[in-house]
């Protein structure tokens, strides 16, 4: 960071509606900056004002057309009035560089408008990684006034689907064709989904595809006499329809969640995961910069894979060094 | 684990061929059992045995016929006189219980072949889950006589990824008409790849797949004078075709791997993240059993969400109560 761009004013304007601060802010979150530390404290101060915050989470396999239902859903807030912010999680690749054209392609028409913001996040050579990182920019952003944070995870591996998981309202999209049930519940996506999206509507086979997930959704256990109902929506994001509809489903959720206090236990369960990731990456740090050479980590894993020692007693010697 | 199986005993029963003896101690690392300990130092003793192992990642997109190369690579080694075993990962879903019948049926022609261990791992409820229990999986099946591993991984998330990317050799599997360049890109498959398959052959879009890759692969960096050149491979997975030569590039590159030392750096980085994984895992549980109800790791995160406290001050002080 710049000189003059200490974090407290960067935070300050952030607050004001400066979109530039708040991309400065979020770099310093993607980046793991030694100054995170400083705006955690900050925006600890903050968080009555980020409480009335949503934060939804998008996730489905690729080619289900999440980019195009997050870039509907955010002209659908902001014909609302509200502020909305955008974290797109992609995994670490050094060749693509983090955000992907493609994708940001189909945003551009909020390019230009303040009450947006968009951030495709890597987290490239962070210790802990997403699950550090993505709690901290969604805490950034609702404490800056945005008033719906929208994560969307690329993929559906376990740690994507962990990330959008900890939302306060998790949207899982699938395309009619995209694979059978079975597919779904390899993904584990019947786990973890709010609301379920069966975008590209238009298409054949979507009532087929929307039935199918109903199914599969009643084999799971019932929802108890204050439970949440989920329920199985249908959108053509290209097109722009359903997507009201979504948005209301999102708040009716968003509302039951509060009363019945499953939103405090989610956020309390999000926290809980990023000081068990910051820990481990003090940990991992401590023993020497990960596996730089000859750090006490690299000793333990080659005394490890020769059988000089086995992994939990490394593992012990790691906890014991710190 | 009953009296009388011990696992000492279960160790020599599965290195003298016992596929019950090799199933439960399977299950064992599944568990998280508290005997694992005991287990990991009398697998140490057996390093030396373990060492001449291959282990094989398979990773790739949902429907690119991951399951059905593997079969056939099943095949394959068992006639040059090999024991394979085979990790299959599940992401932990308690709808389908692990196992998923569908591929399962697929390797039922190994089923009665006592030189074939077969296996689902979903890791359910442990803490460090896949990160920790393959490796230990694979040395387990590795000190008991097998000579190749294969580790299948379902999903293309970066937790599935990281865990295929752990082998000895890394086979990323695509399909024709499976997704654009773009989407191969982003779920990171570019990175992580030492074989590259394109299965189907058979299937339009082979050729120009098979191309697209290629390209897509030079536009990483070159490897140096002794450095590997990724193959492109084509097979028919379904109708056998593609598989022979699948198995001797994969034998070309441990011997390259083995001489110039990149298979020992993999495997201390193998051994280097189940000693973190392990190392987070007893540090979440010492701070008294993950998110239960009146646990330290549930106080903090709840000074956490209500800002009481920032999320690194609470890391520094789960890891000073340990």
């Amino acid at each position: 960071v710049p000189a003059g761009d200490a974090v407290p004013e960067l935070v300050d304007r952030a607050r004001g509606g400066d979109p530039r601060a708040v991309a400065r802010l979020v770099t310093l979150v993607e980046d793991g900056s030694p100054q995170l530390p400083e705006l955690a404290a900050l925006l600890a101060g903050l968080s009555a004002d980020a409480e009335r915050v949503h934060v939804v989470g998008l996730t489905g396999a690729p080619g289900v057309g999440k980019s195009t239902l997050t870039s509907a859903l955010v002209g659908c807030y902001r014909s609302a009035g509200s502020r909305v912010a955008v974290v797109a999680v992609d995994p670490s690749s050094p060749f693509s560089g983090g955000a992907l054209l493609g994708d940001r392609v189909r945003m551009q028409q909020h390019a230009t408008d303040g009450g947006v913001f968009i951030r495709s996040m890597a987290a490239r050579g962070r210790l802990g990684g997403l699950a550090e990182a993505t709690p901290q920019a969604v805490r950034l952003l609702a404490s800056v006034g945005f008033d719906v944070v929208l994560v969307e995870t690329v993929g559906v591996g376990q740690s994507e689907v962990d990330v959008a998981a900890a939302a306060d309202s998790v949207v899982v999209v699938v395309a009619p064709g995209m694979g059978d049930g079975v597919q779904a519940a390899k993904a584990g996506i019947l786990e973890i989904g709010d609301l379920y999206v069966v975008n590209k509507a238009d298409r054949d086979g979507a009532d087929m595809a929307a039935r199918e997930l109903r199914q599969m959704l009643r084999l799971g256990p019932a929802p108890g006499p204050d439970g949440w109902e989920r329920p199985v929506l249908r959108t053509s994001a290209a097109e722009g329809t359903g997507v009201g509809e979504l948005v209301a489903a999102l708040a009716e959720h968003r509302d039951w969640a509060d009363r019945t206090g499953a939103l405090t236990t989610r956020r309390r369960r999000r926290a809980a995961d990023e000081v068990v990731a910051l820990a481990t990456a003090r940990l991992v740090a401590a023993s020497g910069a990960g596996l730089d050479r000859g750090s006490r980590l690299e000793e333990l894993a080659e005394q490890v894979r020769t059988g000089a020692t086995d992994a939990y007693r490394a593992a012990a010697a790691l906890l014991a060094d710190r």
